[in-house]
């Protein structure tokens, strides 16, 4: 089993490393962070970067493809040979998902017409935008296409698969090696929870941060 | 304000991600990835590597310093550069911080001795034969001496943190635009909460996974 972790200039950190470290705790899989070019790819603020082992060339064929968004995914949505080799791999893998908004980039190859997902809360219009039937839950399955909320989502995602591909216990013990009992301070981690005057700053402020290819 | 996360062979991805994701959005928080050389660090599965961009002597007084874990912390832990890095830099930080077994080489460093503070749940012993009063909470606040438990915790500290530095609100919006509304789909992430026989499986069949220097 192979699972292909697409980074592009501009991609968010989290949206990628939470999948990671919970996917490749699965014995047998062997993760792999691949882009268009090997080698370091920034991050969207520009002071992180990973560094890409594989080219998408030398990825045809991933059982698993996790596409991770970002605040401007057009590095990735508007590049044909990201979008072809998205189309490529679909065709024979067992999951195509994404984390936040790297569900505009599965939209953008075409992969997601139709089908029942999920994005950003920010990004959610956007999304719908590509015909795209949007849901306000954090972890969408349809089929064999998941999508997860915003960044931090990808973790809860990723036991989803887990649980799915290996098993309860399998989910359980990586839930447990990586302690992710979540206990966060505040609960404001959506629109229906956090103050309205926090939605209202993060739509107005910030809105630019989230300007997704649409 | 800087903070800066150490990296070094073998770190968990996540460890370092997950506080990096939301205290990087700090305004004016420079947040940098630092260790002894610059380049790519590789994690502790090997398929995996953060880019340093730039070395400790660089790096001399940030306000914030982040140690992630990892399940052989030896190459920070055994490092008299690294060590000679910590403890110069703490003596001038706001908070001196750690993710899982992170905890160990700041005792390794002599600056956990006396105080109360966390680690991964399997590495518990070994940061107690440092002379640390050691404690189940997820996250532990000892003066500016800020730890947390295992993997995932250190997005629960950074939110901790974010809201002593930069206020609720502040907090707020970080975990708002990160989403961080978790919803795990199992509730295996502590020993305390995790079936019995996941428990057992972990101690026996992965303990030599967290072997730390102690």
């Amino acid at each position: 089993m192979q699972t292909a972790i697409l980074l592009y200039p501009g991609f968010t950190a989290l949206d990628a490393v939470g999948p990671f470290e919970l996917l490749h705790r699965m014995p047998g899989n062997e993760t792999v962070l691949v882009a268009r070019e090997p080698g370091p790819v920034g991050n969207d603020s520009g002071n992180l970067a990973l560094v890409a082992e594989r080219t998408l060339a030398e990825t045809p064929r991933p059982d698993i493809v996790v596409v991770p968004g970002g605040p401007d995914v057009r590095a990735a949505a508007d590049d044909p040979a990201v979008l072809e080799w998205l189309r490529a791999a679909d065709a024979a893998t067992t999951w195509t998902t994404s984390v936040c908004t790297g569900a505009l980039v599965l939209a953008a190859a075409g992969l997601l017409t139709g089908r029942r997902a999920t994005t950003h809360w920010m990004a959610m219009d956007s999304l719908a935008g590509h015909g795209v039937r949007t849901t306000g839950e954090r972890v969408v399955f349809d089929g064999k296409y998941v999508t997860a909320a915003g960044v931090s989502s990808g973790i809860d995602m990723a036991l989803h698969l887990l649980g799915r591909i290996g098993g309860d216990d399998l989910a359980g013990i990586v839930q447990l090696m990586t302690e992710y009992d979540p206990q966060p301070p505040y609960d404001a981690g959506s629109p229906d929870k956090a103050p309205a005057h926090l939605v209202d700053f993060c739509r107005g402020e910030l809105a630019s941060e989230v300007t997704p290819s649409a």
